[in-house]
């Protein structure tokens, strides 16, 4: 059975201090992200059972605190693309890959939308802490060697997430898994949005805001391989396990490609935002 | 309550077909990978509870099939080491790296030992799939942040294991992730060996056998950063989860880097075989 959600948010409601899921009415709500920042009140129309077959039910909870719209417990593992965007290429002065760049970040990196803060440990305080503006998706059903054709029926829905990223520890080392791996570097929502309110992901505006400043600009059609290329070529030989997060790459305008360079300082204001999906809002948190 | 088994094997038993955990005599059965694979009669001592907490009992149990020594439900990652033998380094003409080399296997890797098959899909027949040699070792408990002096504590034991890997697919990316995580590229067991029975883990011999050729002759010793090391780096911001398995990296030898080289064909007979703790069987399967 197909959810019957559109805008799922997993969330701590006012009413009982528990875990929910909801679904949000994108016309009152069109950015829930902000919408919580702004201190209004949310309401959630509530789901039962699972973000994976849950149906919407009549009743109303209030929205206390945002959750990332999937728990770790739900998220085997974190499925990274490297170098996706053609602009992004470009100005990394890097040839378009062959094939996708898969890297992975452990399911400890998931991390909520605000009030949850992006944790920046003492190793990546070293003016190098970055953002990486990315739109991810979450797979429905396990799989392994899916065809092109196919790969869409494995998508529950598309969100916002940061590939909150160490650059020192990141140039200094071959492989990236380590220094994008930092607890909570994967925040992530804060709205999973379905496929259904989603003509087409491939054509979406997507941007990083730091401090108030858009500092990534790109659209989501600049993608060298499309999410059902992604599926298909990662499933080949290997089983994608149902809650898995895949993240698409990020666009042009990271921090560390600039001039002047912009670092993630203690209490900046960072977010994703992109298109008919929302807004993903974090402060920067030194600890 | 630390575990009180000392060589731990997880199997199916001939008396119940049931999976459980026992205690392996290692005087009586000091590799019980070939005395499996010599079809000899093996009695294992029942343990009552999980491998993080079992203590063992009177009762005897024999195996009719050895599986990894924990589950892939048990398992929440992979992280292993990239570059990390010095021999292995001089053979690649690489330098000697700063930092450990992480890159991430998925927990759906896990593979057992023999009759488990090393599973070569469609897209590694291509004359790449190949073997290494790899001490790898189990987290008992969670933990971040961890100093050098501590990190030995969180050893539960000590296995063999083998990081296949389709050598085509890791050449042409930048990233291991996708060409060393295909179901099952990551054969671990039989034998968990616990630390009181290994008192240096840096002093054992390790060897790749293929089709009873030693190809693969290194030891232990010749790792750039220690079990303690990778440990404590690894966990800098990041928290290492309970059953864990963490792989030390390899020495000389792989079949990429032979001349000629050698590749693991179906029904090939590969074995990784270290001092003091045992023989990992596996036989290839081009699926």
């Amino acid at each position: 059975m197909a959810p019957s959600w559109t805008h799922l948010i997993r969330f701590i409601a006012e009413e009982d201090g528990q875990i929910h899921y909801g679904n949000i009415d994108a016309k009152k709500y069109p950015d829930v992200g902000l919408s919580i920042l702004n201190r209004e009140k949310v309401g959630a129309q509530l789901i039962q059972g699972s973000a994976f077959d849950g149906s919407t039910t009549n009743k109303i909870l209030h929205v206390a605190t945002l959750l990332s719209p999937i728990g770790t417990e739900e998220v085997p593992i974190v499925r990274c693309m490297g170098l996706n965007y053609r602009d992004h290429a470009r100005e990394a002065n890097m040839p378009i890959p062959d094939v996708p760049v898969l890297f992975i970040k452990p399911r400890t990196t998931i991390n909520g939308p605000y009030p949850a803060k992006i944790n920046v440990p003492k190793i990546a305080q070293d003016g190098s802490s970055d953002y990486e503006a990315e739109l991810s998706f979450i797979l429905s059903k396990s799989g392994r060697d899916i065809p092109e054709s196919e790969a869409m029926d494995y998508v529950l829905g598309y969100t916002c997430s940061n590939d909150v990223s160490a650059r020192t520890q990141q140039f200094k080392n071959s492989q990236w898994c380590f220094s994008k791996g930092f607890d909570g570097s994967c925040p992530l929502g804060p709205v999973l949005v379905s496929p259904c309110a989603i003509p087409d992901p491939h054509k979406l505006q997507i941007q990083a805001i730091h401090n108030e400043q858009v500092v990534q600009d790109s659209n989501t059609g600049e993608m060298i391989f499309t999410i059902a290329q992604i599926i298909s070529f990662l499933s080949q030989g290997t089983t994608l396990e149902r809650g898995t997060v895949i993240m698409t790459g990020t666009g042009p305008g990271i921090g560390a490609m600039r001039d002047p360079k912009i670092v993630l300082k203690h209490e900046d204001d960072m977010r994703v935002k992109i298109e008919n999906i929302g807004t993903l809002v974090n402060k920067v948190y030194y600890e």
